[in-house]
């Protein structure tokens, strides 16, 4: 049987793309790889074989669309002194190129691990630079250590070559241990390093004051300014630690004697409790999830992180550039943690690998960069006879996909969850480091807190934006209609609302491309409808339904460089016609970006239209008859905490989707009802346990129509002594 | 040792307690005994006492409040035909009445189980009930169940009888087996029942018509009418269910090989991972958690669930009436299951009973009605070291107190968890079954969704009120200070934010009692500080901070009897002054209410202050110089989905307290390390799973430094070699 064309590129397929470009490139030719993957059939292709494969009549005559490779990398051009960014498609049959895209010389891609690791050493060796920490005395054992930073948007809009910046750190090396944390001792200066030359140009200077000190750099001091005279170290690796490690948290075990409730298969389908999906993996998303489906009913076509931009409100000057687009300047599948049994999920664990592009375009094996397993999630549905006394309770039992990534001091732990209820959930937990900057010790200030001494942890936003393609019911998602409903207030009314206790639920459709805010104050959801079928039972379309998380968009001004980058992180969902390859809310190239280009708003400002206007072909501004997607924009405004220092305790969010009349009744009634074996009573004050078969036999009595002892009456004896009218 | 003064009243207490009534009242008397149990001691004696308790300064000569009972009852009066409501508190070791208070003749309290009961009997026996049964024709098999449910607010501001409404059903007897579920078979009356003389005085005849069949009750017909012609069942009970039960769900076993982490003392006490409270339980409210503190720092006084009303949307009379106040009306702790071992919750789990008063004043034992267990909720704080890939990362652990509470037809799950980070969140569960209407087959209504032939589930909202009585880091909690802290956006400005970027963090403080409304624009959030103690490193005042839920508050009109009698739901945070007893947002007396009275709008209306007024005594609204207790009000509105039925899968809620320079680092950092032995790997596939021991150690490779496999730059060798600045 032929590989599914979701299926991710082998190391075989890789090699290939990767000979590919070399040879069209030619040998001389200088090729700095970036990224190599898979790139998914277009859905006009994809949509009808899913259709067939679902209908289980794939044969291995069924025409397939071809494999075909997406390969990104520099075309180093040395006479010019400059790399072109260039994105190639290859058929991987044939080794042909099927389009070509050289990005504008202002349009910067996002930075590799490896140019990461040249700025720290061009920074080292850089005269400039130790000019600069010349101003500074450090306590004796302290060793620099710099992050290397996205540059953010520059001031003006000049071409600018390809630049990053640095936060400047200094490290206790006196413990001998690698692991000691440099964040605590923040150094107020950011080199600037321009890429091509790979020369430091500038050291941006930074303010150090407090409240009422001004927007401007510390003034240079006559002789070298002593750094960290009362710093506290900020450690978290276990045995750095000042105070003792917990000896009391008992462990909790959990444990699958039965092995897992999940299968996957080689080419990354995934089966679980009823749930159907193909897991994608990219350099950019991280993990995707392809083909989402109940039953074999399709429910999302797609769905995947599109971007996070994190904005920090200091406005002393440089970090008005301090602004991160952690998918377009970095990539969650770049920096993905390699997942470890038993520390990052509990239970029986599969851990999916990836493979990522060195330089030279060969396939470096990432292990164990997303991880699936099942938990627990407390009580499903319950209900309890008051009659008879007798409980039914099924568990809630969850199917996860997990990634956790690594942008320099930062964390973020990422989950699709679906559920036995139908349900998905999109998680995001918070956690890592704090990007920090220095404080002159005894001061505080408005833009941030002081989470040790000399230390700024500065007020910021995380704003994300999930992608959602639906394809409710429906593979090609051409019946998928978008509504927005909401449930509002009536006043009284003689005839219609007479005691005023009427609200309505008022539905409209979505005709265009727009965006739409959250608004609570009316319960304002979204409906993923297909608009050609109903349910049988309520008359009304199947949906999904999103419920719009209502956190703070963007709070830097209008105008500002931040706002203009993200403007996706001004509305809470965007309505957007589809088109392939269209996946990035910020637009493709948010690196050194001065506007958002090509993302959210620009796809609305084009007017597609879902209702309507059927004999038209396009409209003047680019627009034609599309199906919709959604984007999720969802965050937090993170004021830092003292308890946020040294790594922050995970912010958890939920982005809800669930069934909406998609269903004819609880798809987890048939949920065996919870009898768990091994759960144990604790006695008060240290007494023994007991199992389940030392207490009066609690099955037994569930099956039996027993008399309430506690509370509650007992109607049983009139129910039964009423007459019964015959029809 | 005495016992403590929040220790809940004994067997023998409690027999005291209602002999001392009986003999108040005389032994010819006839009571009917509602309620007994521990009246909590006023805070002006209970906090010095819980100052000198967390100092260890406590002996058998420390003055002690006197152990008192609060003990409700009616004074049946047979020459007026009257019951009489009564509250008296006794002291229990003189056995003397320190105050008693005689309800109006209005002010009708809550149902007790016993009334629940009484009320089908007297349905069934009723000739007029018979009557209006007689309109309509039933299938074979059909008895006839009537759920109780609470009256509601009269029509009218006269003098009303005490009453109570029922919902009448058809149960489907064919299958022999009393579980079979009568909410699938709704019939459109419901009778109206005098307490007192336990007649039924009315039948209120329902409307069954469709979106255009405006709001009249149906018209008689001349035959009796058909019912349930093509209705379905809806069976929940796995025996009856007709779909097959899953058999795919593998077991999740949960296991404390080393037992629990906390320790519960014989008088309810409870410690776990430095965090430490009382368990209080009243027949109101459920679990309450008394003197929750954190490494003996105090932070609540106490925390509890003070209201839910359930207004429901439907405008056609007397859907007007159908609005029910859980805790007024019925009361949480009477009607809390019965929990079961591996049921309700896994692992190893501690389980309390508590006493409630049978109709003679004898009390019952009511088992396991509340729980408390330990649960692991992934990863509680990540960071990897890009430059040496050595990850640390924990686990969030969770102390779970949890009630499940059953109203006839539906049920909430309720849970104060704590957890490592010290962290406080307050978990609300939906589930159960909707209370569900007739409507006439094949049509659909603008009022609920059709969940099944028939069946009409109603649009309705449930909003609940948390009570919050802080006392951040002082027992008596009159340090305490309520600040509204807002992230605001702020215009560009050449001299203060010449790029945009600054946002401002606002903080104002709440100087009086009042109402305050979530704001997600602003990111207002509430905190609750001590106005004497400052962070040593932020410098900032101690605190916690509450996220007010922003979901949608109450949608009735403002004159509408709905709005009325529950003015608390209509905003989302009240601020009011602290007044011993005063634990109700929607008054004492909600059950056949026409007007909030006594609730969170009265109290903000007497104008109590936090802030300033040092002199002041009194305002003349009856206002003083107070300290500030919280009510968070939240909710959901539930316009129904057919996924909804036949019983509801839980709708999760979570109300965040968190710390906010409470402490002085994360409190979670010395929370070891996750290294799980128990967890496995699933290979693709069905291959072998692997336990830990099988793969390459990976706790081994965590503590050595290692170079990144996969992707990111290793950047120890350009630290290293940096020159050290000498200070």
């Amino acid at each position: 049987m032929s590989v599914h064309p979701l299926a991710p590129l082998d190391s075989a397929e890789f090699e290939k793309a990767r000979a590919a470009v070399v040879k069209l490139h030619g040998g001389d030719t200088r090729l700095f790889f970036r990224c190599i993957y898979l790139r998914e059939p277009v859905k006009p292709q994809l949509a009808p074989f899913l259709e067939l494969e679902h209908a289980g009549k794939l044969t291995e005559e069924t025409p397939r669309p071809p494999r075909q490779a997406i390969v990104q990398y520099d075309v180093i051009e040395h006479s010019s002194k400059t790399s072109k960014y260039t994105t190639s498609i290859i058929t991987l049959d044939t080794g042909e190129e099927v389009t070509r895209e050289t990005a504008h010389q202002k349009q910067q891609t996002s930075y590799s691990p490896e140019e990461f690791a040249v700025f720290q050493d061009a920074c080292v060796e850089s005269q400039m630079f130790k000019d600069a920490m010349a101003e500074f005395a450090l306590p004796p054992n302290f060793a620099i250590t710099i992050d290397p930073w996205p540059y953010g948007g520059p001031d003006d809009d000049e071409d600018v070559p390809r630049l990053m910046q640095g936060l400047v750190f200094a490290r206790d090396t006196s413990s001998g241990n690698v692991e000691s944390n440099h964040y605590a001792y923040p150094v107020p200066i950011i080199p600037v390093m321009d890429f091509f030359t790979r020369e430091i140009i500038r050291i941006d200077r930074l303010a150090t004051g407090g409240a009422d000190d001004g927007i401007e750099p510390a003034a240079r001091t006559e002789q070298p300014k002593p750094l960290f005279q009362s710093a506290a170290g900020a450690e978290y690796a276990p045995e750095l630690l000042e105070r003792p490690l917990r000896t009391d948290l008992k462990p909790i075990n959990i444990t699958q004697p039965e092995g897992a409730s999940f299968k996957v298969y080689p080419d990354n389908l995934v089966e679980w409790q009823k749930w159907r999906f193909r897991l994608g993996f990219t350099p950019r998303e991280g993990a995707v999830l392809h083909d989402l489906c109940y039953e074999d009913r399709p429910i999302l076509y797609r769905i995947s992180y599109s971007e996070l931009t994190v904005p920090y409100g200091d406005p002393r000057p440089p970090f008005q550039r301090k602004q991160a687009f952690d998918l377009g300047d970095g990539g969650f599948g770049r920096v993905a943690n390699n997942l470890e049994l038993g520390c990052d999920c509990l239970g029986a664990i599969h851990y999916f690998d990836a493979l990522l592009a060195d330089p030279s375009g060969k396939p470096n094996l990432a292990k164990s960069v997303v991880c699936l397993h099942e938990q627990d999630n407390g009580i499903g549905w319950k209900h309890t006879n008051f009659r008879t006394n007798r409980a039914v309770v099924t568990r809630l039992r969850e199917l996860v996909v997990q990634c956790v990534v690594t942008l320099a001091n930062y964390e973020y732990v990422f989950a699709y969850k679906l559920d036995t209820a139908g349900g998905i959930t999109v998680e995001t937990r918070a956690t890592g480091i704090m990007s920090v900057v220095a404080i002159d010790e005894g001061k505080t200030s408005e833009y941030g807190a002081v989470v040790a001494p000399g230390v700024l942890a500065q007020n910021h936003q995380h704003i994300f934006a999930v992608r959602i393609d639906p394809a409710i019911d429906s593979y090609a998602g051409d019946g998928t209609r978008i509504a927005v409903e909401e449930s509002v207030p009536v006043p009284s009314h003689p005839k219609t609302n007479p005691y005023g206790n009427f609200y309505a639920v008022q539905k409209r459709t979505v005709e265009k491309a727009c965006w739409i805010d959250a608004e609570p104050k009316l319960n304002r959801t979204i409906r993923l409808e297909n608009s050609t079928k109903k349910n049988p039972v309520s008359g009304r379309p199947v949906s999904y339904k999103l419920t719009p998380p209502t956190s703070q968009t963007l709070l830097a001004a209008e105008d500002s460089p931040h706002a203009r980058r993200a403007k996706f992180a001004q509305h809470h969902v965007w309505v957007t016609g589809y088109r392939d390859d269209e996946l990035w809310a910020a637009g493709e190239f948010t690196n050194q970006s001065t506007d958002e280009v090509g993302g959210v708003y620009d796809m609305v400002a084009r007017e597609d239209w879902f209702i309507g206007q059927e004999g038209a072909e396009t409209n003047e501004k680019g627009g034609t008859r599309s199906s919709p997607v959604i984007w999720s924009v969802f965050g937090l405004t993170h004021n830092p905490r003292v308890e946020d220092w040294p790594v922050m305790p995970v912010e958890i969010h939920h982005l809800n989707i669930r069934p909406a009349d998609f269903f004819t009744s609880n798809p987890a009634l048939d949920v065996p009802a919870a009898k768990d074996k091994s759960s144990v009573i604790v006695a008060c004050c240290g007494g023994e346990e007991k199992k389940r078969s030392d207490v009066p036999d609690a099955s037994v009595q569930q099956d039996a129509v027993a008399h309430r002892q506690g509370p509650g009456p007992d109607l049983g004896a009139a129910e039964a002594g009423f007459t019964v009218q015959q029809s």
